[in-house]
C-alpha cells in the first residue's frame, strides 16, 4: 500500500493570514494523491487524457479536523472508493507526518468524458483503462 | 437581496489544461461571496477577525454542474443556511452571467474560534456579531 | 483612461501567514489588469486566442513597495509599454484604493505564438489585432 | 550541492487553458527551492520566523524559456546570490527532469523585517542566522 501514500511539505503559498493552510488547497493535495495513485498503477493521468478520456470533478467534499501549518509535512492516502461505467469516486485522508494526526478527509467524484465534454462509458469504450481502475478499487 | 449577489470575470489563472476552471477555485469564489455578504451587512470579515473571532472552515462541499470558462463572468449567490452558537453554515450557487446557467452549488461550514484556535460560544461571547449573523439568516 | 484601471477587493485566499498578500498573486492581478485593458479596447483576450494567437509570458518582473492586506481594495493600472512584431510588454501599477498608496509595480513581456507554440509575426499575420494593440500603445 | 536541488511533479492545478504551467506558479516553485535550501542548511524558514525575522519579497524576476507541462517533473536549483545586512537575493533555475532542459530562471530579493514589518539589520540583530546565510552564499 506504500505507493498509495504520498507526502510533501506544506508550501508557504498555501497558508493564509490565519496562519494555517487555506481550505481550498486540500483539493490540490487530493489531486496530488490521485496522480500518485494512478502513476503507481502504471497509468499516469496524462496518459488517460492522451487517450481522449478526461475526468472532471463533479462533486467534492472535505472535512477539516486539524489545521495544517507551514513547517508540516503532510501525507495523503488515496483510494478508489467506487467505480461505475460513467464515474469514479476517490477518497482521501491527509495526515501530519510528525505525529500521524489526521488533518482532513474527503472525496472527489469524477465523470468520464471525451474531449468535448460528452459523457462516455469507460468500461465499453476504454476497457484497458477500466481494467486498471478496477484493480485499484479491489486492492483495498 | 441584490447585495448578496456578487459577480466577477473568470481569471485565466483559475483555468486548467482541460480548458475549464479548476475545481478548487470554486471555494475561493465561495469566499468572495461570503465576504461580500458580510460586507453588505456592515460586518466585513476582517472586522470579525479584529475582534478576535476567526471562522476556519470545518467542512466544505461542492457539486459541479457545468464548467466555467475563461471569458465567463460568474455570479455567486450566498446565504446563511444555519447558525448555531459554535458554528455557521453558508450555502452558495454559482451562475454563468450570460445565460444564467447554474454552474455549481455548495456549502462551507465554519467553526467560531479565538486567536488560539479554541472554540467559542459566539452568542454569549460576541452578541453583536451574533445579532448580525442572525439577521442575515432570517432574511431569506 | 478610466477603462485601463480596474479594482477589486483582496481575497483571503491570496494572503499568507505573514498576514499579507503572497507575492506571486500580484501576477494574477496583473493578468486581471491586462484582461480589462484588452476588453476596454474591444478585443478581449479570449477572442485573440479564438483566432489562434496566444500570448505566453516570456518575462516578468515585480517590485513590491508596500504589502497588500485582506480588507484592502486594490487598483491595477495597466498600459502597453512596448509593441513589436513578435512580442509585447505591458506594465502595471498596483495601488491601495483607500489612500492611493503605490503597493507594487512591474511588467510582463509576452511572445506572440500560434496554437503549437511557434512564434508568429503579429503585424503581418493578424493585422487587425496588431492595429488595436498599436492604438493602445499610442494612447498613453 | 545535491541538497540545493529539489524536484517535484507539476500539479494539474498549476496548468492553465494554454496547456502549460501558469507563469505565476514559478514563484511558488522558487519558494519551494528556497525552503529546501534553508532546510538543507539546518535553518528552515519557519525557524527564522519563530525568531521574529521575516523575509518578505521586495523584488522578483523570471525569464520563461520553455513551458512546463503536466506530466513533467521539474528540478529547482537555488542559490544565495547576494547577502547584505538588510536584504538577500536568491536565484533559481528550473529544469525539466526528463531531458534537463532549462525552463525558467529568475530571482527573488527579500528584506529582513521584524514582526511589525520594520527593517532590521540581520548581521547585528541575529548573528546566528546571518552566519548560516553567509556560509550558504560562499558555498557556491
Amino acid at each position: 500500500m506504500v505507493t498509495f501514500e504520498t507526502s510533501f511539505p506544506v508550501r508557504y503559498a498555501e497558508t493564509d493570514r490565519m496562519g494555517i493552510v487555506y481550505h481550498a488547497n486540500y483539493y490540490v493535495w487530493f489531486e496530488v494523491g490521485r496522480n500518485e495513485l494512478l502513476k503507481s498503477a502504471g497509468l499516469p493521468y496524462w496518459e488517460i487524457e492522451s487517450q481522449g478520456v478526461f475526468l472532471p470533478v463533479v462533486k467534492g467534499f472535505c472535512r477539516y479536523r486539524r489545521p495544517a501549518r507551514f513547517g508540516d509535512t503532510v501525507v495523503v492516502k488515496t483510494r478508489v472508493e467506487e467505480l461505475r461505467a460513467a464515474r469514479i469516486r476517490l477518497s482521501y485522508e491527509v495526515y501530519r507526518q510528525q505525529d500521524n494526526a489526521l488533518l482532513a478527509e474527503g472525496y472527489t467524484e469524477h465523470g468520464f468524458v471525451d474531449g468535448s465534454g460528452k459523457p462516455i462509458n469507460l468500461r465499453k469504450g476504454h476497457p484497458q483503462i477500466w481494467e486498471i481502475l478496477h484493480k485499484l478499487k479491489n486492492l483495498k
